[in-house]
């Protein structure tokens, strides 16, 4: 993205590549975020910006959580750094609120913190960077379908057995204490979701053989991305992840469905800014 | 408690001193502990206990699992060492069900393990040591009132909400973190407990006032022992530990019920040989 100050207050997008989306302020995420942190600022200047998309919207990995981000990290630099990252995620969640309907932080904290993040709370936002193993690196396979947020939402149900809670509170935790010990076989024992996937993954083809075969492939774990169709795996080392990403592709070049693979360590720096 | 080994094979528990507990092996939390952890060897002797008890039964703070858990700790030092602390818990485990009619480790782990420990997982068990900030401790208080374990269980609801146990994750999560970083502002952000707290506390005559007293102390959070009657908090520091005692006790002595009040510092060795 590529942000200018402007003499006319207020926000205006001026160009979008790479995607469809539309320079409404209004009906853009990068807008509303960027208008929501304004409303939190005297500024005597306005703010332009340029999206250049190079992720898929629709595709759980956080196409729009970039854009959030993106908009208020920039603005808030230019401005001179007045708002901490808790603050700067505030302002991306009312983006978020309009690409998904629900104003969460599952993807503009990591994207501005870095690394693993824990959104604690809401009421008050705590969000709480946990600590990233150095050799942790993640694959993820994007196949090319449609998957409804509604849809992903309404399979969820809003009572959960105690029994499944209790394990995945210890897979939770397990994961938490792997995380900061950098112990992967604890990383990859813990990586088990008992709540969301058995019911999401219904609605994503082929997630039962991609998982099997990024396991068979060596990663320590494998679960859906978001609210998918995107599948994640995290993998020890660049090779490891390499070949995850090879089973991956397997799988939808079988079903004759488009995909991408995305093959990246573990961010821990957050965004950044790329060129003054 | 001392342990002896015998000629005669097998185990049997000679003193008993501090409560009245059955002597009949089979009918002793550490009897039944020793005899399963003797089922796993070829030991050409036995073994004699001596239980000497400095907690009370039926407290919540485990005085069933320091039986189990010193009798296999014990044994397995006079058989050379052949047993992991995992496998010491399996067997002391056994011990637990007697006590409680569950085999669980949530006391047994610590016991042996010292610190904080997660159980992970049962099937198979695994048991991860957490990291202990070096300035925490605990304060506990002993009401004596009768809390049945079955009333403590039949309280508890096979479902819960969705929502409620997302931020019963969030807490946990922050909670792990927080003894990994050291953090006792975040311990004390993330100690609570949405779903069994509110049910049980119910049993506990004198709950919501000991809570707030505690918090107004200066505890970094304060939540039911076990299954109660004894209510913990947590404390940065002795100096606060202590305060946090006073105002614990103030509670109890108004309902005029007998109570004990226990501090420590968080204990990292866990069981350990005092005396050759």
């Amino acid at each position: 993205m590529i942000i200018r100050t402007t003499q006319k207050k207020g926000i205006s997008i001026t160009k979008i590549t790479g995607q469809e989306l539309p320079k409404e302020v209004e009906k853009n995420v990068a807008g509303v975020a960027a208008m929501e942190l304004l409303k939190n600022t005297t500024s005597a200047y306005g703010f332009e910006i340029e999206i250049h998309k190079k992720i898929k919207p629709g595709s759980g990995i956080g196409s729009s959580a970039a854009s959030a981000a993106g908009a208020v990290y920039g603005i808030n630099e230019l401005l001179g750094k007045p708002f901490g990252l808790t603050k700067l995620v505030e302002f991306a969640m009312k983006g978020e609120a309009l690409a998904s309907g629900a104003a969460h932080a599952d993807n503009v904290a990591p994207a501005l913190f870095g690394g693993f993040t824990l959104v604690r709370s809401y009421h008050p936002l705590d969000v709480i960077p946990i600590n990233t193993p150095s050799e942790l690196y993640a694959t993820v396979v994007h196949p090319q379908i449609e998957v409804k947020t509604a849809d992903s939402r309404s399979v969820l149900k809003q009572n959960i057995p105690l029994k499944k809670a209790i394990v995945q509170w210890g897979n939770l935790a397990g994961l938490i204490s792997g995380l900061y010990t950098e112990d992967y076989d604890l990383i990859s024992r813990s990586l088990h979701d008992e709540i969301v996937e058995p019911l999401r993954s219904l609605l994503i083809p082929g997630f039962n053989q991609v998982k099997e075969v990024t396991i068979k492939a060596g990663a320590l774990g494998c679960g859906i991305s978001g609210s998918g169709p995107s599948i994640f795996a995290l993998c020890k080392g660049l090779n490891s992840a390499k070949k995850v990403g090879e089973a991956m592709s397997t799988i939808y070049e079988n079903y004759g469905v488009d995909y991408d693979v995305h093959i990246s360590k573990i961010n821990t720096k957050g965004i950044k800014q790329i060129n003054n």
